[in-house]
């Protein structure tokens, strides 16, 4: 019989890849979240089911059934949301996660539970790259829901020998994120704009969506009431103004990107993850950020014809 | 015109003593929670007002109005409960101060939150006493919830500027508590059985609900966005031992409390404060232990007529 895996928030960016990713590895592809599309658009994205539903545990009782692994990829998506939304962050990112976990609990105990969370955990570094262990200074509320999405997975695992495995998330990007720093410096590209916030120094971790949704398969046996966390990145720290020069270029703009020099309040000055315990696993990062990036900005090209 | 405080859970063991604190000490007391209580029964705590209602946003924008002070209260009150139902412990608990935090956000930023948090936030203590800046290592799901709850509190505090002051309460107990250690023993010796679970050498600090409530008091004018934290128990550390010796004697038994000498898994073996921030702040316990272990003795003999 073919595995099964249900996908939460499958209509988004990391969603719909992952629901790729399993498809291809031969998995019956659920998936249940907000978003509206028709089954022909969903099954381009390897999904044979669709629910359009807040994740609520009714909701995971009436559709999930008893999958063989739930890939928990609904939640808050974005720092600025969090600092206008908080409770609205809050029900997305803890929430539902705090729903998945009683489901599994209750109804399901052999489900195993991957849960992509977020870089923004380690917030204030000190160090870099940055391990696992690492200290966890989340500064965003949208940290803060993700730091305590983990320690409800930590507690089911621990208490309830759910069986869990974490991945925090550095910069996933790819064609198809419509926000983020590609997004804007596209957008501001497009129209002549070359002027960015901060110093441009900042160091970013990129990740490819298509590398994101491998390291969610590599991760899937490792899933274990230890709960064990893993880095999703690349492991290289690319400076902004490395990303927005070869962008700028791309547009074949005649002056390098500006920047004001200002850093906005809660942004990490640098993130780079230390990838030694998921390369431990096998799995390593496929496309290299400058060919990835080379492919978002004609993705984008395309797609504002 | 009298200040105003918003008692969360003023139906519980601490809420009530906490209402009552507050209606001597000069404000208009108005509380919210679960609970079915007449005029006259919670007149006798000093509330003026008394809503039962569940503590969501949708109640507070309805009867919170804006007070001076919210002293959250509501919450789960039991380890054992958060084991078998850790989905509405976390309800209880996480769930409903989101919702204060929410509120006083966006209908009422000048309250002030105090949160009555839980020493089990700790965990698993590697040295006494036990510091505000100890290690939190909390055991069971009840333990996660409530620091969670406080990390909600440090969280809008931070990012929104509400004041807010948390306490961690060690073992509050008094006259009306119907769970936990006196309550079981008291239980116990009335039918004559002195065989206990452990060792009897665990270490409890010993908080009056009376002291418990001036100590919610001593912090209210604290608040603040820096989210101070405080201890809450005398410093003193006293055997499980020593307390049965007192009830049992108190029951005019003829042998002492006898002990399995097994422990229960997340028992802590140690509980002590250091209450030196506390105490900085002028606020000093009242009542000793083996005073009020007697009170509570006389009262559970007249409850059980």
């Amino acid at each position: 019989m073919k595995k099964t895996v249900l996908i939460t928030g499958a209509h988004g960016f990391l969603g719909r890849h992952a629901a790729r990713y399993f498809a291809d590895a031969g998995y019956t592809v659920t998936g249940i979240g907000h978003g509206s599309w028709d089954s022909k658009e969903f099954a381009r994205f390897g999904l044979t089911f669709w629910h359009a539903a807040d994740i609520t545990l009714d909701a995971l009782v009436t559709y999930a059934g008893e999958p063989d692994m739930i890939v928990h990829c609904a939640g808050s998506g974005s720092v600025a949301f969090s600092m206008t939304h908080p409770y609205q962050d809050y029900g997305r990112t803890v929430s539902s996660m705090a729903a998945v976990l009683e489901y599994v609990r209750l109804h399901s105990p052999k489900t195993s539970v991957i849960y992509p969370s977020s870089a923004a955990v380690y917030g204030v570094v000190e160090k870099l790259p940055i391990m696992e262990a690492s200290p966890l200074h989340p500064v965003s509320p949208y940290g803060v829901h993700k730091q305590i999405a983990e320690m409800l997975c930590q507690s089911y695992a621990s208490s309830f020998h759910v069986s869990v495995a974490i991945i925090r998330f550095f910069s996933i990007y790819g064609p198809g994120l419509q926000k983020q720093l590609l997004w804007d410096a596209c957008s501001k590209a497009e129209r002549g704009d070359t002027a960015f916030s901060g110093t441009g120094l900042e160091l970013r971790d990129w990740l490819h969506v298509i590398d994101a949704a491998s390291l969610l398969g590599a991760v899937a046996s490792h899933a274990s009431p230890e709960c064990p966390v893993f880095n999703g990145g690349s492991g290289e720290g690319v400076t902004v103004k490395e990303v927005l020069d070869e962008i700028v270029q791309a547009y074949g703009l005649n002056s390098g990107p500006k920047f004001s020099g200002k850093s906005r309040p809660g942004d990490p000055i640098g993130y780079q993850a230390d990838m030694d315990n998921t390369i431990r696993l096998g799995w390593k990062p496929t496309i290299d950020w400058r060919s990835g990036v080379s492919d978002y900005v004609k993705w984008f090209k395309g797609a504002c014809l």
